[in-house]
């Protein structure tokens, strides 16, 4: 895992991430590292974080998320959490949509 | 599905929920109904929807997320949506927690 | 203007809430009272404070806003801010809709 | 209505967006085009969608929305929404506001 | 520290909350008591979690923070989080503002 | 205090933040320069108001908090506030963590 320059700025910040976000929550046996994924993604599209959204989505997609899946978030945020956050959501996972993810209905 | 009260005040509120949200963005394939419901959790926790969330909790139950599953959303939440998030979905899923769903690793 | 407990209890609160919230931000110009109290209903059911949003619709009413245009405001709430947002401005308005307010199309 | 990127890549929400927003909810008799934009920019000012924002003000003047009457959902906004959601309205019709709108008082 | 019964349902989020939030995030030397108190009651305030912000006023006055401060810290959550920031605030601290803290300027 | 673009834009905002913001509000003695600076990065940093955020924490700096108590915020930030509130506080204050501000302990 990568230490970013604004977690290396922020020593406390850092080390309850390594120690406790990703070696204790996302280690949790309640829920499996895709449904955490698809869970992470959902929360985040909803609380508008783009970016993190945007980076969350591919590890998604590492942990067994299909784009179609993340294309239906993308429906439920709308209609959740306002359309607003089903435009930013479609716009955070285009890479993967534009990539060959398999068709969709519509 | 029951007519409540305040969609019955609101005509075209009461039909886009009919025709739009139930019979077509509930039924899309791209998540099935378990993933939906729990997503769906996960946006109303974020946005601290918690009267909706203890809802959609009980149908997400039906639709198969086993409580053990809510628990790991409750903390999910609680680290990607803040403290409080955690707090009031541990909440909204008190009675589907204490009503005999199985133990929890701990 | 009644002086709420919870103001008295916070002079400086009740001061500007009296001196530049009322005397000032509702009196200025650029928006006429009917237009600011619907702004105002739609910013505070985007953000979810019902208490305060039932009593500014029934402040929209008195500033010449219809019972049918805070129906429609439901529904823009609904898709703009997620459906919580519309079930809970719905709700806020429950008692204006069900006290005779014409009847809407749908 | 031109189809951009992020809808074709979510076909579902593209649909949506052409057959239930703009062909149903946004021609609903309830509220009239002016109101209507006047309200979503008082929702996606609220919530912070400040590009949405920056779009649905343009679309705001063309539905018969003034200059003023935006200065005006400033003022709102930055009292109900909070400071930040002053200035970021303020930012996305700087534009607008620029260009020649009528004089405002102060 | 008390075991709450949502806690006890969901043992991760009570073991983190005991080892992680009050064992090693309160206690970190960055901020000490008194202003993590404060700046707790701010991030509680903003987001419009009443019950918790409520309960953390009144640790803030345990850990030395006075009820002019909550005054003051009231007045900035409704110039920066919106007016409704400041009402609920105020209605979280009304038992403590009128249970004897200092007179307040005004 | 510079009169930028867009407040200049909307003459009746300008107006507020000079009388009343920073003449008023700013200068209130129920909370000292360095406690209201602490609780507006507090909440901007809640509420992801970013650009806000990085220019009030070089406010703070100057109203005298420390590198170390905003990296302190960041923290507390991360766990009420959610994981990415932490993340785009740090970000927000890099260039203050970065410029020799005191070692934290971790």
């Amino acid at each position: 895992m990568e230490e970013l320059d604004f977690y290396k700025a922020v020593p406390q910040f850092s080390r309850l991430r390594r120690d406790v976000l990703y070696e204790d929550v996302w280690k949790q046996p309640e829920l499996g590292p895709r449904d955490r994924s698809l869970v992470t993604c959902a929360i985040l599209g909803a609380l508008g974080k783009n970016a993190e959204l945007e980076a969350h989505m591919k590890k998604a997609i590492a942990n067994g998320v299909t784009p179609d899946e993340l294309r239906g978030l993308v429906v439920q945020l709308a209609f959740y959490g306002g359309w607003p956050c089903g435009v930013n959501s479609a716009k955070a996972g285009l890479e993967i949509f534009q990539s060959g993810g398999p068709a969709e209905t519509a």
